[in-house]
């Protein structure tokens, strides 16, 4: 089994609910990556049988802390239509709720199409070195960061010069691992905060909430098989406490699969 | 009473719950106007007595169709942290929940602030002439849409020419309001949809689910009384049924109000 799918595992446990344990594999400053936990809250609702369609959107919110060990996560259909569904997910660990999600999944149709935006211009993957993991928080390990434009700088402590917020790089799974709705919704919150770009230093910062639309079905992510997703990622405002991140993931081959926001706290 | 609290309006019924109504005066394409949806979820949770801090971030899915009449809404604490809270809303129309939302209250701090994105360049609000409204659906007689860039057109039908996705304009309500988080909810709801802008016609559009995170507390809303908003709009792709918008509100001196993204269903 893929580390990923180790660290998103649910056993059933009752109707509508499943048991889950953190993964010390892609274990983030004091908690799991919140991109594994979105991934677990996405999974609760891949593995129902009354889902309809493809996931379409998510907002996950980090509400607590979640501590090393084991969690409950209970899935409800709140509204079931013809072609859209919404679902409402909650992720408990001892009586506390630590994130929650709703998710919409749909049946796509064939339609008038156009795409405005145009993937960015960057050299090959392979062509571009991967960032040294080691030494880092867990998680990171268990990724290829391929930076393109605004790496990642590892000073002791900020400076005062104001680096750009935005990167540009190629993401991948340090195990190779074909597409679906449990990476691609793992890769949206795999983007370093913003915050760590802009003053050159890697601190904790906690995601308060992140929100992803899927521009693809299951059976286009399937196409793309284990290959490396080319993602930008920016932000607009850092201030009281509070920055914004915007990012968007890309196939190898210029179709765009997610775009995703998030709000984080920090302190600095 | 303004006619955006009157449309907003929810009576107590019982502890945590709430009773409203729609609105004709912000009536949209069968179905009251998603801001005010937004927005009425908003006060549900602005309303309570038991918030903490100011909204921060807020997630609206819009799961059915509202009907012409009387509606429940109920709120409840998910989490309350020492200065962060998440909420989670439901409105109910005969045992239907029509729309749902994740919001997040915050108090925020005093920390290192940064803003690499700047207000765009425009001429004075009161130097353009406002979009006429008459004839369209009845909310868009309760704003004023000012454009600057990608006027909304109004053909009978699509003629094949792709225009731009983007816009920039300024909005206020027809009937000046002072602003609050009621307000700037709404208005990040009141970008057309951008597929009306590239083909240069409308038709029904239904948004699925929007999130908003605001960078601004209720103090600095407060202070900019009751002035035009500065918005900027655009999408990145519009494919098998759904398309994406992104939007940014600013405030007539130059400060990032609001960003928001939502995903919206079309059939063309």
């Amino acid at each position: 089994m893929h580390p990923l799918d180790e660290a998103t595992y649910l056993a059933p446990n009752g109707s509508c609910a499943y048991r889950g344990r953190t993964s010390d594999a892609y274990w983030n400053f004091g908690g799991p990556f919140g991109g594994v936990t979105a991934a677990t809250l996405m999974r609760a609702v891949l593995d129902r049988k009354n889902r309809i369609g493809d996931p379409c959107s998510v907002t996950v919110n980090f509400t607590a802390a979640i501590a090393r060990g084991a969690f409950e996560v209970a899935a409800r259909p709140v509204r079931t239509g013809k072609s859209v569904q919404h679902w409402y997910v909650e992720l408990r660990q001892a009586d506390v709720v630590a994130a929650n999600a709703t998710i919409v999944c749909a049946h796509r149709s064939s339609t008038w199409s156009h795409k405005p935006t145009v993937a960015p211009v960057a050299p090959a993957a392979k062509s571009i070195k991967p960032m040294p993991t080691d030494g880092r928080n867990a998680f990171v390990e268990q990724f290829e960061f391929r930076f393109v434009e605004g790496a990642l700088e590892r000073n002791a402590s900020f400076d005062g010069r104001l680096r750009s917020a935005r990167s540009c790089l190629w993401l991948n799974n340090a195990l190779p691992r074909p597409w679906d709705f449990i990476g691609l919704t793992t890769f949206c919150d795999l983007f370093f905060g913003r915050i760590f770009h802009v003053q050159g230093t890697v601190f904790p910062a906690a995601t308060v909430s992140m929100t992803a639309y899927f521009h693809v079905d299951a059976e286009g992510l399937s196409a793309l098989d284990d290959g490396p997703l080319l993602g930008v990622a920016d932000a607009n405002v850092f201030e009281a406490g509070f920055f914004d991140q915007t990012a968007q993931l890309w196939s190898d081959n210029g179709r765009l699969l997610a775009t995703t926001t998030q709000i984080v706290r920090y302190r600095a």
